[in-house]
């Protein structure tokens, strides 16, 4: 049996692999080190009680004869997508255009059967991996990038790029922090209608915009319904990383050449590919969207936020120069010329803190290293600290 | 953005969607009718006590500072992957060896990813349509099959049939319920080894054997762990089909021609498109492993295969040929020469039971029709009563 040669080729790592591999090694040299993390963006609040509770009761009901439920819908239960149209979308979206799903991840994963091997792509870079490593992994090779950097503001002139059949876009951006505004979207909504691309839209970190003049999803821009997918997920909006629960939209005026709802298609790879998220999961999703959950959610989100406020202050204050972490949960620290991953290593053996080095998300992003505001407070204060002693040995 | 060709040349709907929409155009029509299902493969039965308890204090877990997890591992916690070594390999496959999923399903169209387009397939036929549907939309195309029928005691003569890079089989068997032997898995394993091609055995209803001389696993075979990826399930084993957890053992010595472990590239695939199971699931699946969770999720397999004996007396008596239902939850009854669809449209019609149309699992199973032993005892004797009634009106 022969290997499939899309993995031979595509030797590199899963950035946070190689994280994990570095920090490990540290660990077993220092085993009394005590490691903050400021490096995978993962959530650290526990789930508000009002989530809890309706998980709980739901596990409770499995337990019961009337309660019990098999197979969940593969493309959703009806009520979920009810509560993310009216919540997220304000009606705007029809439930019917609303699949949910395990997570954003797995959702753009799936992304990949939609379309065949000669499709071509724009991603942001820097950009999380898994946009092009599930591209390539999948056969398909055409890949453009769209150098995103201080220069150029995180947006490049993006009418001045080739033609691609698929234009990704995360925003708030993972790594950068940075949000795109009304005005940039309504520019590649245009190029995408008039090349005929579709974008997808990862809207994955959306509830941390506090900002009313951003849009927080690609369907405030007119004309999106026509040629944007887009990505939400709960992880980020209500701490269930572990929970697992996202969903994608799929406008039904999203539509092939040919005329055909890729909906319809989304449909096939859902029931064929996938079997539905837990009742458990579904259960706490429609905990995390009442009014008393959107408020406690809101609550954790604006921690994380006042850390990334925490942590931008530290960083500027001993000499380095920040974006983002303002409506997102992410820092993106240009490091003045100094290498990622030697800036990561010297960051763990000196302050004993995990980061994770920009160039892990593209080559645009060496130079740069991305820090994560999810933490509890003792410890991102502990952090900060620990940044500003380093700095001082280093200044003195 | 041009369609995607395999969806488009794959015109064939997911079977319980066509059977979904009788059943809903039935019901419009006739909103009285107290329709009892023996169709969808889908547990009935509350999830045991000991099960909840686990999941709830989980979730209550994850309400606190100390307890709270974000994302899990995509390869599966290692604690769950130790129980499934212990409690279903009796330790002799390591837990490294096995990867925690969300479900078989979800398993086996990831398991498109492993191979080029270029791959071919051998199933069995009938079979669980997953498997040529996730071929097919994965862009492959040679797919030979294996005519199982009460001729060839639904095992042919494998050894005459032309080498292929994969071979699906199912045991217990969906649909048929019939159980593959030691030697007849021998034999296979034997033409795997010799023509260096895999076996992808799907062990979803391993749960379902009684009988002490059948083989749970495939690895009880010699040699089974140079060419064989097994899929398992709690889906049937423990209630969860609406939980969704799973997994999928890869052994160390199953490798491609060039000598990589296909679990190194099944790692790469988890961690690219997947991001592991919820917590709460986890917890499930642990404590379905228990000394006390094993107790009463075996009851509740024996009540199924209850009444898979009771359909399977009913329909003899009646007069028709009968397979499975012994060591399966599945009854394979043979229709005299009648059409699939339309006894399925007529038990609809006559007995307002929901039945599997043979066909739909391939051309081997028209005239044939899958009866689900999943149901609460009680509404399986009324789907048995109805039977009889329907039958003695036939036969008057």
């Amino acid at each position: 049996m022969q290997r499939n040669p899309c993995f031979k080729q595509y030797s590199h790592d899963y950035l946070f692999v190689e994280i994990g591999k570095r920090v490990q090694a540290f660990e077993q040299t220092h085993p009394d080190a005590n490691l903050i993390s400021l490096g995978v963006g993962d959530t650290t609040e526990p789930l508000p009680s009002s989530i809890v509770d309706e998980i709980v009761k739901k596990a409770r009901e499995l337990g019961t004869r009337e309660g019990y439920r098999g197979y969940p819908s593969s493309v959703g239960d009806r009520e979920l997508r009810e509560k993310i149209a009216e919540c997220i979308y304000c009606n705007t979206i029809s439930p019917d255009e609303i699949f949910i799903s395990d997570g954003a991840k797995c959702d753009i994963g799936r992304f990949q059967w939609l379309f065949g091997k000669k499709t071509t792509m724009t991603v942001q870079d820097p950009s999380y991996p898994v946009y092009t490593a599930t591209h390539f992994l999948s056969g398909k090779k055409k890949v453009y990038t769209l150098s995103c950097c201080p220069k150029n503001n995180f947006f490049p002139k993006i009418e001045n790029f080739p033609r691609t059949d698929l234009i990704y876009l995360c925003s708030p951006n993972n790594p950068t922090g940075t949000v795109l505004t009304h005005d940039q979207l309504e520019r590649i909504v245009t190029i995408a209608k008039r090349t005929k691309a579709f974008i997808l839209f990862d809207a994955a970190y959306a509830a941390y915009i506090r900002d009313p003049a951003l849009p927080q999803t690609i369907y405030e821009i007119s004309g999106a319904k026509e040629v944007a997918i887009e990505v939400g997920s709960f992880s980020k909006l209500a701490g269930f990383s572990g929970v697992r629960l996202g969903w994608t939209v799929i406008p039904k005026t999203v539509c092939f050449d040919e005329g055909t709802w890729v909906g319809k298609d989304w449909t096939t790879i859902v029931t064929t590919f996938f079997n539905g998220v837990s009742h458990l999961s579904k259960a706490g999703g429609l905990a995390a969207l009442t009014d008393e959950g959107r408020r406690a959610t809101r609550a954790i989100c604006d921690s994380y936020l006042a850390n990334a406020a925490l942590l931008r202050k530290t960083m500027e204050a001993i000499g380095y120069k920040c974006y983002g972490g303002v409506n997102a949960p992410y820092l993106w620290v240009d490091l003045n010329g100094g290498s990622s991953w030697e800036i990561f290593d010297n960051f763990l053996r000196r302050a004993h803190l995990i980061t994770t080095p920009g160039v892990g998300f593209g080559k645009g992003g060496e130079g740069y290293l991305r820090l994560s505001a999810f933490g509890e407070k003792e410890r991102i204060l502990e952090a900060s600290c620990r940044l500003q002693s380093v700095c001082s040995l280093r200044n003195s």
